[in-house]
């Protein structure tokens, strides 16, 4: 089976590391010329609505899958005339767009922060008198990592935001006095069986996401799994989703989906006896799903613009490097390493013993 | 970095899959031009012994390795004047010739059974009266599976059969009465550390290996240890090398090695904390050797001919499958799985619920 992906990035590339030992092949549609994922399969360098390479592609695999979900549109409709495409356009939809997404959470009785759709200042200075301070304006579509945000703390703060945004459809947040970040990652196959991986705990810093640790025993594990169950029935969800959530209250609050493979999961490589990688090519191929158990207890710490030296790293026992082969970059994501210990405890030495690394 | 590997079969299919994460990149040199390794890596396509092409694989890589032992000495030794080859000429030199092996076996005191180097028919009459039938003859190079050699039982069984392997050199084996076939998985660095994975069982079927069980706890590990140390030393070893033994009155006698990541060491991909193909890896870029020790449980099961239906294999709790992408054919090794699991018992039962998938 031959999977096409949009997008040849560090999700490509695990993607195609998941899927070789299943049997698959893997070409990957990506405009750069040194796409990470490349050296794993097929790559067709093209932009995302050249539609010879689409047509190209949708000929020579058998489903089409991505790994980012600000794919156009119309790149995921012209596919889908002549092949499956997983996620479904309509699940990409909702997902790339936040007034989508969180009207939906609200349709779905899950608890959000409020919001409001902002399409000019005046809607944005209304919505703040509605809302209150402090909260968040973020561009509706195309936002990643902590770009196209603002918090807005003082009156000050909102003057003329719109404009500095770009002067595109924005969401107003209200923001949430959270306890913590948690993801859920679920995966659903064609047929709807549904499983979850437990509940992440992800530590951020300047909006990247720097440390996953899946918990041991989450209190809020089966609320969580009520509320994503919701939205994978709703979208006839098939693949793997990422759910963000605020930790608030003893509760949850819902921030937004990753309709893919997510950063937060990357730890189920070695934590997990099957990863959210493999789980993600299973249901979208219609194969059954693997085990969301945990091996061990685990985390993941991103390297961001840099990886440590690499005999450093691999010189800690429990420690699995992910080097994404990546160029070097202030503020891009070029490798993770998952720590698999027997126990948390040791866990938490590990996690300060790669911090160190990474401080350098 | 960059890594030549002369073979681009399984073996240098999973050194690639086991590297990538590392950030190395793959260049195989092989003749077919279905090479199921090709997918993850540059694709030379070329003879063993095309200089051209030896050339420029040296000129693009880091170091070269290699994934099967009988490459011609020629390849090696062309290669090692322009880029380092892990394992040395020397210990392919050893390795590739039975008799080689055998000797030196004997020099460092190894039990080996009774052999004799056998170059005519009259040599094969002569040491059949000396070591006595049964025995074994076989080719002194190039045998693998079980291809290259004759069990001899009676002395009807020797009549012209030095012919019949091709008049080529040989070795008469004395036949070891063994119990058990077992192997030791060990990996060496370029400082000269050294790591033991568990002992394997093995099970064979028409020569070709079957079944690999890791052992829970094995009375021979440290004596199987000595003995392999001793050959690592002696050739100043860099890399994995396989060693099998046959168990014979609660002792070992070594039959053979292998330069090489093995077969029968296929399950640390999910049953070791680093597997084979990793520690391979690692040694021969001269990086800190990663964790011998078991996760769980595990065996192996090769898939013969043809794997069987993914969606049932993959059905299978604690099951974790490696399809090698090459086409299905009579005695041909085209994928393998990895059992891991909790415990013992539950792994026979698992082992039972695989051999029922290959019975079909």
């Amino acid at each position: 089976m031959k999977i096409g992906v949009i997008g040849g990035g560090q999700l490509g590339r695990m993607l195609a590391l998941a899927g070789t030992p299943l049997g698959m092949n893997f070409a990957f549609l990506d405009p750069a010329p040194d796409a990470c994922a490349a050296p794993l399969g097929e790559h067709l360098r093209a932009d995302y609505g050249d539609q010879d390479h689409l047509r190209q592609l949708a000929d020579e695999v058998d489903l089409v899958t991505f790994e980012f979900e600000s794919v156009p549109a119309e790149t995921v409709a012209f596919l889908s005339q002549f092949v499956p495409v997983y996620p479904s356009a309509e699940a990409l939809r909702i997902a790339r767009d936040r007034l989508f997404e969180k009207s939906m959470f609200r349709d779905l009785g899950i608890p959000t922060p409020a919001f409001a759709d902002i399409l000019s200042q005046a809607d944005l200075d209304a919505a703040v008198a509605s809302i209150g301070l402090p909260a968040v304006l973020k561009t509706r579509t195309l936002g990643y990592d902590g770009k196209g945000q603002k918090v807005l703390r003082s009156a000050e703060d909102v003057v003329g935001t719109f404009a500095e945004l770009g002067s595109v459809p924005c969401l107003l947040e209200g923001f949430v006095p959270f306890t913590g970040e948690v993801s859920l990652v679920a995966v659903r196959g064609r047929d709807g069986e549904t499983r979850f991986y437990p509940l992440v705990h992800n530590t951020h810093e300047s909006g990247i996401l720097r440390l996953s640790v899946a918990s041991e025993d989450h209190p809020l594990q089966s609320l969580a799994e009520d509320y994503v169950g919701r939205v994978l029935k709703q979208l006839d969800y098939v693949g793997v989703m990422a759910f963000e959530f605020f930790e608030v209250d003893g509760g949850l609050k819902a921030n937004e989906i990753a309709p893919r493979v997510h950063n937060s999961g990357h730890w189920t490589i070695e934590g997990a006896e099957c990863s959210q990688f493999q789980n993600h090519l299973r249901a979208i191929a219609g194969l059954p799903l693997g085990s969301t158990a945990k091996v061990g207890e685990s985390a993941m710490l991103n390297f961001i613009g840099e990886v440590p030296a690499v005999d450093k790293i691999v010189a800690l026992d429990d420690c699995h490097l992910h080097h994404y082969g990546k160029a070097f970059k202030v503020g891009r994501k070029v490798g993770h390493a998952t720590l698999r210990c027997s126990d948390m405890a040791t866990l938490q030495d590990k996690i300060a013993e790669v911090e160190a690394l990474i401080a350098g």
